[in-house]
């Protein structure tokens, strides 16, 4: 999907949200895995979390424009898992093709191991976007850089705690000049001599509030993937304030927790459509 | 594995060398292919890289201490990659259950998820090792280390080009005094207060020749995981010179495609255990 069929997306729907899938067997509601137990006996793992998935889509897909699996989830569950990841994305193109795949793997590796996990999420499981992680530098975030209407969505200043502990590290001023820099704005800066605004997003956390102003000055035209708002506590008012790019939107705002475990009980994607769609109005005002 | 276990291992074989099964059906042997798809047909990914792991595993064995697959490689492939990687260490826990096992999937993710990825590896794949990203910082690593005898190996200063894009700012003294620090130094001196030097290695590239020294400076008693040696164009003795510990080595030092893509022959097999052989006679001399 393109820049602009993205935002043609969100206009549209009025809505920047992304549906978070961290489909944990744990917690999706006693009923799904019952059905799924009547069913299928001791090999229920596929069919509740295909089945928790495709009513959690069916309810929200009228308010958000992406949806966003965690690989981590997958993966806990081995080769069931990953025919799980496997089913959700082929549900996800045929009933949803207009909505946004990201798979939140956070990969990254020597070039000649990233160009593998390109093929794995761009050719086989042909999703939308991955999720990448900035440490090693140019050559493990190129190999996902050549494919049409692919993304790859970088780490930049995460929502998590530990962002600090070396996202915010502070180096001088460059020989070239210019303002000392924190390695987040780094990440930004170079990253942007790799890729633009058509085929790489950064991940922001939510939590991050006023710093999305100092991420605006670096990238002001590219998207951002925004996890954070809901359970880890991030206001979307303040996400929009500092982070919005007039006109073009520029947010993917992710809920995961929030919406798919508002309700363990038989209404659950009742109450994750009602989720949704509270997030869904308030975004359709922040876009005004 | 304890690390008195590897040292143990180390002494024993007198060989400190790592064989990374870095599987590609596009570079492994015609004949192993072919094998494959006389008994299975279409379906013969699975028994292809299995096959072609168990002899290569059979084959170097008596040579080196580690066994290092890469999830990138059997990913590509799906379920029948997942399925193979599981063979893969089932097998090796089965017939060489002294030989220490590491996950290169340079994992990390917030806390919550983070969780998620320690228990599919530690539990369900029950590897002594798993590699991880350092960016997200402490509760990204932190849910690694809460298991006996397991083991956190953080990237610190990688052995591709990319390296040099971030791990090597260099942030200003602390307000506490000190030296400048560059970034994989922070990550090094950081991490020393999440784990210790019985459950956390290092990455460090073999490409980074005299850096061993700075890497010895802030962590002179951790386990470092060497890859680089060969194809990537590292020298196990200059390795050895700035990065060995007298008495305990100290050092895992991988080899991939220089050891199991030495030939695509029939004679693979054989090539292979002389390369892995060729390095332990080095490795030998060096621990003296």
């Amino acid at each position: 999907m393109t820049r602009q069929e993205l935002i043609q997306q969100i206009r549209e729907k009025q809505s920047f949200l992304c549906v978070g899938l961290d489909t944990d067997l744990n917690k999706i509601p006693q009923c799904i895995i019952d059905e799924a137990k009547a069913k299928d006996g001791d090999d229920y793992v596929f069919r509740a979390l295909c089945e928790f998935n495709a009513l959690i889509i069916d309810a929200t897909a009228p308010y958000c424009v992406a949806y966003k699996p965690n690989l981590a989830f997958y993966e806990a569950y081995g080769v069931e898992g990953i025919m799980a990841f496997e089913a959700t994305i082929d549900y996800l193109k045929e009933e949803y093709p207009n909505h946004f795949i990201i798979a939140d793997a956070k990969r990254g590796d020597i070039g000649n191991t990233s160009k593998m996990y390109a093929k794995t999420f761009f050719e086989e499981y042909d999703v939308d976007a991955l999720t990448v992680a900035p440490y090693m530098g140019e050559d493990s975030v190129t190999p996902f850089l050549g494919y049409d209407g692919k993304w790859v969505i970088l780490l930049a200043l995460t929502s998590n705690k530990g962002s600090q502990d070396f996202q915010l590290t502070t180096s001088p001023a460059s020989s070239k000049g210019g303002e000392p820099e924190r390695l987040f704005e780094k990440v930004l800066k170079v990253s942007q001599q790799w890729g633009n605004e058509e085929n790489m997003m950064y991940v922001v956390g939510a939590t991050q509030g006023r710093m999305f102003e100092d991420i605006r000055r670096v990238a002001p035209r590219h998207f951002l993937l925004v996890p954070g708002v809901g359970a880890q506590g991030g206001s979307l008012e303040e996400v929009c304030r500092y982070g919005m790019i007039p006109g073009d939107c520029g947010l993917l705002v992710n809920s995961s927790r929030g919406i798919i475990y508002a309700s363990n009980g038989d209404d659950f994607a009742e109450v994750a459509a009602e989720k949704a769609k509270e997030l869904q109005l308030q975004m359709a005002a922040l876009l005004k």
